[in-house]
Parts: C-alpha cells; sequence; structure tokens
C-alpha cells in the first residue's frame, strides 16, 4: 500500500482524535512527515501478516512534554542516529518499522522515519491510541524487552539504555529527556516479525486515516460528529462508540507536573439541564464522570472534538467557552485484558476504580443536578 | 611489575592522601580489589612506555556521592558489563585499563576491574589526585573525547551515552547516577596507546604505594608528617610541599547537594597564636586561607591528615575537635597548564581568584589575628 500527501492529512486528523487529549499535536507529525517525503520518497506501508516472522522491527517514536514537541521538532539526523544506534546495539540493522502509538504526533514519525530510511512501515501500532508512558504499550504487556532502546536529541547526543523492566526505561528516559530539553527521539522494544503479529494493534495507520476522512466528509453531509459516530461503528476496535455529552468548557485546569499536563477539565451542557462533566487528564483524558458517576474510563478512548466541525481538540488547546462534544470509544481488545489493564488500566494511572467497559456502562446517569 | 597484598593497603593510605579529601574511601576500594585478587589473581601493572600505540585503553572508575559510594561498592558485574558495553560500542575490546583518577576509591576499581578481565593496568591516571568531575581529566583537556561512556548499576542497568563534550557527558551521567542511586560504576575515555603516553599522569599508583609507605614508615620513625613531607619533596609531581597550618578543628559546615559534598571547614591554631584556616570543598578541598589570604588553591593539592599519625582524614571524616595538620602540595605539571586551569583551575569550581602556584605563595602571611 502506498499512501498519497492527502492521506497525510487524514491521517493527523485521525491521529488527533485517537490521541484521545494528548499524543502531541500530529499538525507538526505531518509537516515532518511531508518534509521527509519531499526528498526522499513516499515509504512503503505493509501490513503485519506481511512481514517474515524473523524480520527485524524497530519502533521509533518521540517522547517528551507535548507542549515542547509543538516548538522544538525532529531534525531527521536525530531519527537516523536512534535507529542506527539501536541497530549496533543490537547488532542487526531494522527490516521494517512500526509507530509505538497512534494517537498525536507519533503516528506520523513513523512515516517520516520511514521515508528517510526507505524502510517499509508497518500498518499498526502498540496502543490504538496514545498513552504517556513508554511501558503503556501491547508489545510490554505480552513480554517484548522495552530495552535495548536508543535515545537521541537534536544536537546528536545519543543514550542508549539497558534496563531490567519497561518502567525502569521509562523512569531513566524520562529523566534524561527533561536534561535534553524535554523532546527526544526514542528507538525501542526490538522485536521480530512474530511478535509484531502477535501484540501489536493492527490496521490502526489505516484506521487513522479513515476516521481522519469520515471527519472531512461529515463537514459537507450535515452533522459532522454524527458522521464520525457512525463511522467508529464500523472500525474493528472503536465500535463500541457513544456522544457522551454536548457542553461548554467552563473550568480548565493543566500544569505541567514532571514532564506531563495534568488537570482537569469541566463542561456545562448546551441544553440548559445544568448537568456537568468532568474530565481528568494526564497528557491523555483518563476518565470521564457525570455528578460523580464514571461514563467512560481508561483505557476506553475519552475525545473531545468541536460540535460542529468535529475537529479533535487536544489537552493543550483547551480554553473556556469552547463548545465541544464528548466521544468515548472501546478500546481494541488486546488492550482490555487483564495483562493489559494491569499496566494501563487505572489503577495504572492512580484511580482509585476499575475498569468497566464502556458498552456496559448504563447510557443514562441516574440523574441530574436539576 | 607486580603488586603484592600488603601494597593494596599503602596504596589505599597514599590514595587517601592524593584524594585531597574527596575521591571516595579507598578503604572499600581496597577491600574490593582484594576479593577481586583472592578470585582472579594479581592483574600486571604496566608503565606507558611500555603500551602500543595503537593498543586500546579504557577508563575504569566510579561515580557517585562519596557517602553512598561507601556503602554500595561495585558488585563486579556491573564493572565487567560497563567494559563490555563500551567494547561493544565502539567495536574493539581492550587491551589495557586505566584510572582516571588516583586520588581516593578509584585508585583501586581498576586494580579490581583488570584482576577480573585479566588485563593490564597502567600505571598512571588523569589527575595525580582527585577530582569531582569526568572532565576535569587530563585526558579531556588533551583533547581526547570522554564518551562513548557506559555506565552500569548494580542491577545491571547499563547506559551509553555520547555527548558532543565531555561537560555534557558529566551533566548527563551525574543526573542518571543520582537515578541510580549515587553510586555507578563508568567506563569512559576509550583511546589509544599513543593518547596515554601524551597525556596521563605517570606513575602515579607506584607514586601512592609509596606515599602510603611513607606514611606508614614515619610512625615509627618520629614524626609521622614530618616523614611524609619529606617524602613528598622527592616525587617528581608533589616535590613543592608545605605544611600550611597546625591547628584543632573549631567549625565544620557539609552539605550533599546535587551529588556533591560542598561545604567548608575551619581550623584554630595550637600554639595558641589565635591564627585560624577555613578550607572549603567540593567534594575535595579547593583552597586554604589564612586571615583571608589564599594559601593554596586548586589544582595543587590541599590535605589534612591527623597530626599525630599523618592519616588522611577525607571531607566525610571531618569531625569538631580534630587535631589535623593542613599539607599542600604542588600538581603534577601537566595539571597546571593553561589548558588545564581552563577545566580545572580556581574559576572551573565557581572561585573569583586565578591559580597561583604555591611554590610562589609566600610562607608566611603578612600577619595573624594577633
Amino acid at each position: 500500500m502506498k499512501i498519497a500527501p492527502d492521506d497525510l492529512r487524514d491521517i493527523a486528523t485521525g491521529a488527533a482524535f485517537l490521541g484521545a487529549g494528548g499524543g502531541g499535536d500530529p499538525y507538526i507529525g505531518r509537516l515532518l512527515a511531508m518534509a521527509a517525503i519531499d526528498e526522499f520518497g513516499m515509504p512503503e506501508i505493509i501490513q503485519a501478516d506481511e512481514i517474515d516472522d524473523d524480520a527485524q522491527v524497530f519502533t521509533i517514536a518521540m517522547l517528551g512534554a507535548p507542549t515542547v514537541l509543538g516548538e522544538k521538532a525532529a531534525c531527521g539526523d536525530d531519527i537516523d542516529l536512534a535507529i542506527e544506534r539501536l541497530a549496533q546495539r543490537i547488532g542487526r540493522a531494522p527490516d521494517a518499522l512500526v509507530g509505538i502509538e497512534i494517537g498525536g504526533m507519533n503516528s506520523l514519525i513513523p512515516v517520516m522515519a520511514a521515508s528517510r530510511l526507505g524502510l517499509p512501515l508497518i500498518d499498526a501500532d502498540g496502543m490504538g491510541r496514545a498513552f504517556p508512558e513508554i511501558q503503556m504499550v501491547t508489545f510490554n504487556v505480552y513480554g517484548i524487552p522495552c530495552t535495548p532502546l536508543a535515545m537521541t536529541d537534536d544536537h546528536l547526543t545519543s543514550v542508549i539504555v539497558d534496563t531490567a523492566d519497561a518502567k525502569s526505561a521509562e523512569d531513566l528516559v524520562r529523566l534524561a529527556s527533561v536534561h535534553l530539553g524535554c523532546a527526544v527521539v526514542m528507538s525501542s522494544y526490538p522485536m521480530n516479525g512474530a511478535q509484531v503479529k502477535s501484540t501489536a494493534v493492527r490496521g490502526t495507520l489505516t484506521l487513522a486515516r479513515d476516521i481522519g476522512r469520515a471527519i472531512v466528509r461529515g463537514r459537507s453531509e450535515g452533522d459532522a460528529v454524527d458522521t464520525l459516530v457512525s463511522f467508529l461503528r464500523t472500525t474493528p476496535y472503536y465500535n463500541h462508540c457513544k456522544i457522551l455529552f454536548d457542553g461548554k468548557v467552563h473550568d480548565i485546569r493543566r500544569e505541567t507536573r514532571q514532564g506531563f499536563s495534568v488537570g482537569h477539565c469541566h463542561l456545562s451542557a448546551l441544553d440548559g439541564s445544568g448537568r456537568v462533566m468532568e474530565i481528568s487528564f494526564q497528557n491523555e483524558h483518563l476518565v470521564a464522570r457525570e455528578d460523580g458517576r464514571t461514563r467512560a474510563i481508561v483505557p476506553d478512548l475519552i475525545c473531545l472534538v468541536d460540535r460542529e466541525t468535529a475537529e479533535p481538540v487536544p489537552v493543550e488547546a483547551l480554553k473556556y467557552g469552547q463548545r465541544l462534544k464528548v466521544i468515548a470509544t472501546s478500546a481494541a481488545p488486546i488492550m482490555r485484558t487483564a495483562e493489559s489493564l494491569a499496566v494501563f488500566g487505572p489503577r495504572a494511572f492512580g484511580l482509585e476504580e476499575d475498569f468497566v467497559p464502556l458498552e456496559e456502562i448504563p447510557e443514562q446517569p441516574g440523574g441530574t443536578k436539576e
């Protein structure tokens, strides 16, 4: 499969939705991918089934504070160097690349990398969404070591890390990334083709593109949000899908704490009912509550979109007075297993409640404030 | 040359002196070296002249807060791993090891490493003393890159760093070392034999041993401090040597700041003259002043020893009431050049004065407080 320049725009829009509020600005990723494609050509996108079981696969991503990632993008040489360092460390060059997350900027960093290096890019990732930490991927959940991991900055500083577990790598890499300016490139989870097939969330680059297409199409078809929701219900992962709320931002608290955007956003209903929704986030939205009752919770996706255009609004762009709809969708089944929930379920984020699948949460809360 | 078990004791004593108050407890280094020698045998000590110009040489050292290094020593596997990782990174195994500093614990870590790995150890180091930071070595002063650098901890975490300059490596490694528990093993400054010959401070392992021997011998010969000073005056580097002060510790302020022991120590003269000496340190002693006049300053060595036994007293062991003599000696000539002073002269430590060689500072201060 080849992707066209227009697809990059759609992938960026879809990835902003799948970022669930986080993942960094995909617009920057799109510009980076476009610049690489102008110089090195369009990379080949392949399906997980097409790779050999013993092929060598690396992930490639940027890591840092979303606010900084929007200003200090990868320069290209840092991407080449991260992959070169990891290849030298394990003694084998990659045959293909795969994304670590499809949400946000990191949907398109692998396109940029695959273009620069002339490598095929696998239509898959390790989340089917975005998450803030390195260990929060299916690769880790299902036993693939995160390290050796190579990180680089735009001064071509490189750091190659080997740790006992992925959380230790996250702690060390996060610390180093802050020291290096809060925006680094990282190649990690070296794995073989068989491991990609058994652990990755498949088809997500195509899904991001198609979500982006549905959003654009919906704008000329009537209700953009309804078009988007209708499309999501036809997808393999995001098929449980609800519009949780239609409201106006009346309170937003956001602070940068230890490299993360942490806070919450309150919306009041536009229908005059007095209902209020509270959404808490750590880079990504974690839980949406109405009158204290949970309406959707991580790892299911909670996405805020403009109520007219269905344009996804990331945490960084939330402002008082915005009129938004809150959409929740199911995560991929592989993300909802007991093993996965132990790594990125509600309790992994410090929330004191268990995961309940979106489709099992009653549609209407028990009551409103009226 | 072979070293004998008794030599380890003398090297430890001499290295405590050359630590100039810092460098970590050489007693721990001695225990580590003895344990390695029991298991792997005594390593061969060679002179810098004996190595081929194109031989591959690595440094090996521990890095961290002296307080922690005394409690959390290298386990051995961490040393093997640091050298293995650096060898893999540069694509060549070492033919010999060399110390980075002769002061304190790091005088004997290379003995431990050379014993474990069956490699010759070069009788030399990069300081002829101890210093707190990675860039403060002759190797760096004379153009040898500090990186690739491999660091490891006792959980066998490894971090391989490439930076544009040695100070950047210091900053990154220091940060990571604090995260990993303030005690790590580090193999760095990969260089060839010709570079060792042109930049190292030579013969310092032998010198440390001989200083230790002089201290032990002096205890049965009369005045131990006089015996030590007489011996130092016969050495090639420490030949300018003065007893600056004979006093009692009446004030000691010491805090751990960003991984360093920082503070000062005041001594009052035992001769009833009312004279006071103030010594400032950052791990190592930096400057000794009397009535505000500088009596000795970094990179010359300022060493506090017990006034009866000449036992060196490190910063960590300074206590109110101790009766000490303050000995100052010249640093090796290669450490006193303009290039060297730019890296570890007084201003590199934030002192607002220029280096004056010990032998050019008047023996008697202008006056006393009486």
